[in-house]
């Protein structure tokens, strides 16, 4: 970085392939129709859940609290197959936005138990993308998040597949931990490293950088990820929206990196870049686009 | 251990379940014929390779020394694809001695890559088990002995077998090396203990002896192996048979303890034991069978 007071984006951040895709059939949805639901909110992200509800896209809690004709988004963590068959029963309609990723770890979980394999998933057993998936599995199944949950036995053919945000390291822990135990093992890897992506390349630019500005919802889980990883480097913000950044911590900060979490919208990362290069005076360097903010597109 | 002037056998020494077998096939495929061969020695202890030619069985280096009508023996190894259909071809007859546990590394291989996986043999490219168990493997397949011989490339669907006498932390690691390479692995635990019972057991009783005798041949690995894991501990001898005991090794020994490889047989070990009895005076302690001597039953 050569330029004095330059303000650069992390080349990977903001919206996974998933929560992309998700976001655009909730909105393609909704334009057909008076209203449209989601189960859960669509994403973690709270200024984005806001803007879909003004599309009518309204997140319920539970399929119970709607009737048939409705219209239902499944989200990218996808739904238990009693939901589905709830929904079918019930009359409720519904398109099904779940992540491609997370579709093929249900179909892997599926093929694994119709083989005969007890299957392990390694996961977080209250998430909804675990508790979905573990709906796929039919035969003998657990849930385990470290070696410490592995089940005291021996086990013929095992099958293990991950929650696809779990990191590497830990499938790589449980396979070590499984080949003794087993005769015949069988492991899908089924780990989407957009997470893995967005951890290094904040890393990388908070490196470079006198302060870093991290946006996403207070309540996303990889956002916090990413704000604590680089707050071990560099002087570090969360923040929801533009609204939040305090002039003063720009002062004497020559170069100033931007991140944000796989829920963040582009709009939200627009407005923040926007609002810093107004503090720094220079309005001739504002964007209209994500695509335009310096980083964004660094090899 | 309170006796004074005790001599112990290692709970788990001497012939493996294979090599019993195998020796077993051949005694008594050999007394219905005239002569018999195998292909290569039976197994590496020249003693009972000896003992074994008395009994008419010869072993040949390759399957063209030898004609129609003439019957060989399958070692413990297994043999390639292409010998069993010279054999045919040729009319020689044979006897499968194979190990079941190389059988069903084998089988494993054949259907990994029938299913269309890329085969990893863990293994010494040159052992006669993996020469045997590659010809089994029609699709791509690789011989690694360490994370450095890995291929590379990515891969799509990849299975791993290992020659049966490979340690598990060699599988582990080239299993934690794979992980992040493929979409899907598929691993068959092919590795028998019987090596690392044995060495176990010599570790054991070395630690409470002030002198080890390991018997075995001096071409068999596996028993240089109980001679090196014992020399670490205590005094060690590797010896073939009773003959190259040198009796002042037993001066001020008070406990003695003797392992022998997985290829040694039975009536060698009690040859070294009574032999060993027979210095210290007392002969009344000379036994009759190898599970007369103190220690071969112990938990």
């Amino acid at each position: 970085m050569d330029c004095p007071d330059c303000v650069h984006l992390a080349r990977n951040s903001g919206f996974c392939f998933g929560v992309k895709r998700a976001i655009q059939i909730a909105q393609d949805s909704a334009r057909e129709r008076n209203r449209i639901f989601t189960l859960g909110p669509l994403i973690h992200n709270p200024q984005m859940v806001a803007r879909l509800k003004e599309s009518g896209i309204q997140p319920i809690d539970d399929v119970t609290q709607i009737g048939a004709g409705e219209t239902v988004i499944i989200r990218s963590h996808g739904v238990t197959r009693e939901t589905l068959e709830y929904m079918k029963i019930h009359g409720i309609r519904y398109i099904d936005a779940t992540c491609p990723y997370v579709s093929k770890t249900q179909q892997d979980g599926r093929l694994l138990s119709n083989e005969g394999y007890t299957v392990l998933i390694i996961g977080n057993r209250e998430h909804p993308e675990v508790i979905a998936l573990k709906s796929y599995v039919d035969g003998e199944n657990f849930v385990v998040i470290s070696p410490d949950d592995f089940p005291k036995k021996k086990f013929g053919k095992l099958g293990i597949i991950s929650q696809t945000t779990q990191p590497l390291d830990k499938l790589k822990e449980i396979v070590h931990h499984a080949i003794p135990r087993c005769e015949e093992l069988r492991v899908f890897n089924t780990i989407c490293n957009a997470t893995l992506i967005r951890q290094n390349s904040t890393r990388k630019l908070a490196a470079r950088s006198d302060l870093m500005i991290v946006i996403g919802g207070r309540n996303s889980s990889n956002t916090k990820m990413l704000a604590h990883i680089s707050s071990e480097i560099v002087e570090t913000h969360h923040i929801e929206t533009a609204s939040e950044i305090d002039r003063s911590w720009l002062e004497r900060k020559k170069r100033i990196g931007i991140t944000a979490g796989a829920s963040t919208p582009d709009w939200l990362i627009l407005d923040v870049y926007n609002q810093i290069i107004k503090y720094t005076g220079d309005r001739e360097r504002m964007v209209e686009n994500v695509e335009d903010i310096p980083g964004s597109k660094e090899e």
